[in-house]
């Protein structure tokens, strides 16, 4: 990147006590991986097309325009460069539109994989090639304005009409109409409708229809459909995301999607052969999120380490022989030169654990997606018993890392002051961007208290003999020998110990769901119906899958570490940010730990004292640590975040490249200022 | 408002149990300001140049332009109505412009006040009434792109020139760019601007300057000036916050704010004769912030509220026979009404305790500002024993509050789902707009170290006999009975006492101060200077401030309620918000409360347990409580928070006005959908 350096951010990457490209390819999956990847982003930063003026610079017209020139050569580049497997895909279009929600996103992340997994072969044969050269655009048209997470509660119906064989498509309710589906506004020209099926009175739930939307002519949209973007949005500005009302539209019988359930042209409704199958695509898209996020909160950190680097503020005694600044009471230059931000403690109690987090958020999506590759493998064999567990963990991975990245991003933020603020920081194109997650593909209360479902589920059954607790779930069963409260022997000679922690937080987990089954067993035996139960019990619900996602986090972040191949200097930076994830967060819910007598008053003084401690060692390897992410600039798109670290001339640069200093004097100065001087003169 | 309320909110209208429109009079202040407000809302609302398009729908250019027509529009009406008085100001503008930071807005804020207070008479006399005039319109240039809140590193340089009896005004360095004043960017033709005084090679510290940066005739920047917008920042985008560098402009001597400190012509520098007047300023300022931040707060609590007792959805089983949806397992229509999302206990437990906070927080407001004013006169008398208590309080006021509005805002948000997301929610406008109240007027970290400072001074100095501890503090004398460690006596027949709670909260308070004074002594001792070994403490010193703060907020709304003269019912919800802010704080925290044993693992599950049940209890209120706040539908700019409940229809409405929607087609389909199809097919 840059050659100059800025020397700050030198002396820290000198400092470092491990050698970075290694952890570039740990991160990376492979030294091949980092390899290709970085091929990859030079042939997108080699493209003139993907100019990279700042997006905060554009109304939202201007925005989606320019977003769409972007996602139509990118389309027609990936094809033309046979970008097919989903990593080339991912490092092509990350670097090409960095947090640009695409107008052309739904077309390939969601419409063309459900012709492909729910499409007969006669189906494929009509769209599939039409969509794949662009004649189709499409989206996934599910969510309506009335509902959102519960799918049962669709209104849009679709009733078959066997005198036309043909599908009614209608919106009966306003609540009904379709609101949200990506790109459904102004770019595509067909989507996959979901809708609730009817045929002959009945009612078959909701299943899929594929639905022309705009002329392939002339884009104008078809009759009976009214179409139209929902308006601004906190980010997502590219995105027109859309709505749809649809006044009786008849489509084809056969453009329901037939390959698992079927109507036939007398109207016999034909079922599907499982209903579990559907689970491995939530499963990996969930997988997918979790990796994502991730990755923002890694973008997040890397932007508030480096910033505060290269940012000095005096309170500190200076520990550093440059002067940087004049102390006018001494009259010299030579005294006070204002520490690193990144010298206060209270800075890195804010990035630290940050950064922690994002490594253990890493490890538990690239073992989601090993586990998902394996059970993929597993379910062609028809072998889907693990399928719930993995089900349950990605729901509940989902939430805990959305909720935990959301919050911390916006640290980050906040940990860079003023600046911080400014668009030029990336921070808010990064928030606005990843926050949502904590909403599409299953809100995560929604998820959480699913994973409590199954979680109380084996917890109970493992006690009658009707369910087996293993795997994640192995610490639940009826022989757990710790019985969630004996607490641990943790005050060695070397410390607090990593392992004794993760057994804490499995204890901690073991404990909530126990109480909290206990409370609804207890609420149902004093006559409540089951669902009041569960409702009256659900905000430690929620808490007991927390702890669940919790400690697989923790305990997975240190089998990760343990096993892999690595350098000793490695391995120790690594086992760094391991204590002090599980440090922080026995101390953020301290009180659990405490109250189940899991770890006792003075082991948890001894965890905060190691965690504190822990923010000095980590200090001098934090900007290599984050620089092992290897986020090129123009990915973060952050002033604040440049590798180079120079970042007040490029805020200068930033600020005169804003069109409203395109003149000196304001249009409007003519129009308001002036006359109102001479108002208030009269 | 409109008439046609959603029956949903109607209902839970009729179910409260107090009289709201004394609720609304006790958070106006009293029945006559209520009726003030009203009046000056209604003018407000009545003036059609204050019309409400979305300025979701507006690029930057045009935002700035039309928030200067409403701006102008407002300086004059406000002169004409002569709404001189603070609330009146308040009120008139928080309707004019809500959360839309005005290109004026320091004008008025900090100009007017800064000449009022800092200018000597001559001064005032030259240049006040062309400023109220709008001939001069200013704001207050302070910070510089490398200096916010430690004032001390300033770089810019004022340098006195007795040859011509004038100062130097110059940018020795990048970082000592003005950056980030408001309305400096585009608006203002002058700033009072903060620079280091030298006279004579010697440097005298940041004093004020009066300086023209644009004409009076043609608002062009003024020579030797460089100015510009900083560029856009994550919200304030109709505020041109401004960069402005000066090379070597001189100003005549007498345009240093002469007031307090003087400097004659022969270079002779004339000392102010307080430095403890200025805290007077901070003080009222931040009491300000608090008010504000408890305000936004409460609006974010308002929509999600309203919002859950319309929206619906499924999981509960239905309490409530009106049918809603089609259960297509059952084919009927009159089973499985979904229940409003007020209704889940995970629902109310995300709201309740925010909506607690906004009350807690008003509470500390009106204690706050109740407090200045007394001061203020105290102040005019010469006392000023009581300052550093009061500025302490509030510096740490302001942070507490900034900090957990900040989040909760969010939290409201995200408890909207999707919609939440949309602009039009209204949640993006209003958490844009007050969330840099965590940077501005101080950054909270470096606040909350400066209230550590005052309690460690008054902990160790009261046990030296050097200090008193009073009034706030008075708990950290020497002979504060619970010793900070001696459990609380809490289970009586009715439950977890309120009593009993506040103290718990003033002995974790000073248990943490006692032990973060113990840390810093122990490294001190250990032969660490001073001022590293309070920066080794400083995660902890920022801990026991947070506990001074919150002890203080909870210990004010139980004795602003107390103190109140109020109805039975309205001092009975006030008493269960009291008690679930209370009862919250201490489940979040319970790790604090256990380990300094101020509560039994016993205790802490009551007071959980007595949370949840507060929940079902504050429910049936909940929508009357946040109607007690009286905004009115423009204030809030949200459809989901809508008073009549009407959303979806308006969520429809919003949609069709969207730019975006103005055309069928758009323009880039031409240009970029189509030659892609035609490509891919060749």
């Amino acid at each position: 990147m840059s050659q100059n350096i800025h020397p700050d951010l030198q002396k820290e990457r000198n400092g470092s006590s491990f050698d970075k490209e290694r952890l570039i390819n740990i991160i990376d999956g492979g030294k091949d991986k980092t390899e290709r990847r970085r091929e990859i982003e030079k042939i997108v930063l080699d493209d003139p097309v993907y100019d990279h003026k700042s997006t905060a610079f554009m109304g939202r017209d201007e925005l989606y325009t320019n977003s769409l020139r972007k996602a139509a050569h990118m389309s027609q580049k990936m094809q033309e460069l046979n970008l097919l497997n989903p990593d080339d895909f991912m490092y092509y279009s990350n670097m090409a539109m960095p947090h640009e929600s695409s107008p052309m996103a739904l077309h390939t992340a969601m419409f063309l994989p459900t012709l492909l997994n729910q499409c007969s072969p006669e189906q494929q044969e009509k769209w599939l090639w039409k969509a794949v050269g662009h004649e189709i655009i499409g989206t996934y048209a599910q969510t309506e304005m009335g509902h959102g997470t519960h799918l049962r509660g669709l209104e849009t119906t679709a009733t078959y009409v066997p005198e036309t064989d043909e599908f009614d498509l209608h919106n009966p309710t306003l609540t009904s109409t379709k609101w949200w589906p990506g790109n459904l506004g102004k770019t595509t020209n067909f989507c996959v409708l979901t809708a609730q099926l009817w045929i002959k009175g009945k009612c078959y739930g909701t299943h899929n229809f594929m639905l022309q939307t705009r002329s392939l002519e002339d884009h104008t949209s078809l009759p009976g459909i009214t179409l139209g973007d929902i308006g601004p949005k906190f980010g997502y500005l590219s995105n027109d995301n859309g709505f749809m009302r649809l006044n009786h539209v008849r489509i084809p019988r056969t453009n329901m999607l037939m390959k698992h359930s079927q109507v036939l042209a007398d109207g016999t409704y034909v079922k599907p052969a499982s209903s579990k199958l559907s689970y491995g695509t939530m499963v990996f898209v969930r997988t997918m999120i979790v990796a994502e996020t991730s990755r923002s909160l890694a973008e997040t950190v890397t932007i508030a380490t480096r910033y505060s680097a290269i940012r000095r503020q005096s309170e500190i005694k200076p520990g550093d022989p440059e002067p940087q600044i004049l102390d006018y009471q001494t009259q010299q230059f030579k005294f006070d030169p204002e520490p690193q931000i990144l010298d206060y403690q209270t800075q890195q109690f804010k990035l630290f654990p940050l950064l922690a987090t994002s490594y253990a958020f890493d490890f538990a999506a690239k073992f989601m997606r090993a586990k998902y590759h394996e059970l993929d493998a597993k379910i062609q064999q028809g072998l889907v018993e693990e399928m719930p567990q993995l089900h349950a963990l990605s729901a509940g991975l989902k939430a805990f890392t959305t909720w935990a990245s959301s919050s911390g991003m916006e640290v980050c933020r906040m940990s860079c002051g003023g600046h911080g603020y400014s668009q030029a920081s990336g921070f808010p194109k990064i928030y606005t961007d990843a926050t949502p997650g904590v909403t599409y593909e299953g809100e995560n209360t929604v998820l959480m208290l699913q994973v409590a479902r199954y979680l109380v589920k084996i917890f109970k059954g493992a006690r009658k003999g009707t369910e087996e607790a293993t795997g994640f779930v192995s610490y639940l069963g009826p022989n757990f020998s710790q019985g969630g409260r004996v607490a641990v022997q943790m005050t060695s000679a070397s410390g607090v110990d990593i392992n004794a922690m993760v057994a804490a937080y499995r204890s901690r987990a073991y404990r909530l769901i126990e109480s909290a089954c206990a409370r609804v067993d207890a609420l149902t035996k004093g006559g409540m119906e089951f669902v009041f139960a569960w409702n009256k019990t659900s905000v430690d619900l929620v808490k007991c899958a927390t702890a669940h996602c919790h400690y697989f986090v923790v305990d997975n972040f240190l089998t990760g570490i343990n096993s892999l191949e690595c350098a000793p200097a490695i391995r120790k930076v690594l086992g760094n940010l391991c204590d002090l994830y599980a440090c922080y967060g026995i101390a953020e819910n301290s009180g659990d730990f405490l109250q189940g007598e899991h770890l006792s008053a003075k082991q948890i003084s001894d965890v905060r004292a190691k965690m504190l401690d822990l923010l000095a060692v980590i200090r001098p390897d934090a900007v290599s640590l984050v620089d092992a992410f290897d986020f090129h600039d123009r990915l973060l798109g952050s002033v604040l975040g440049r590798y180079d670290g120079q970042v007040y001339e490029n805020l200068y640069k930033y600020a005169l490249e804003s069109p409203l200093n395109d003149n000196d004097v304001h249009e409007s100065y003519y129009k308001y200022l002036k006359p109102l001087a001479r108002a208030s003169k009269l």
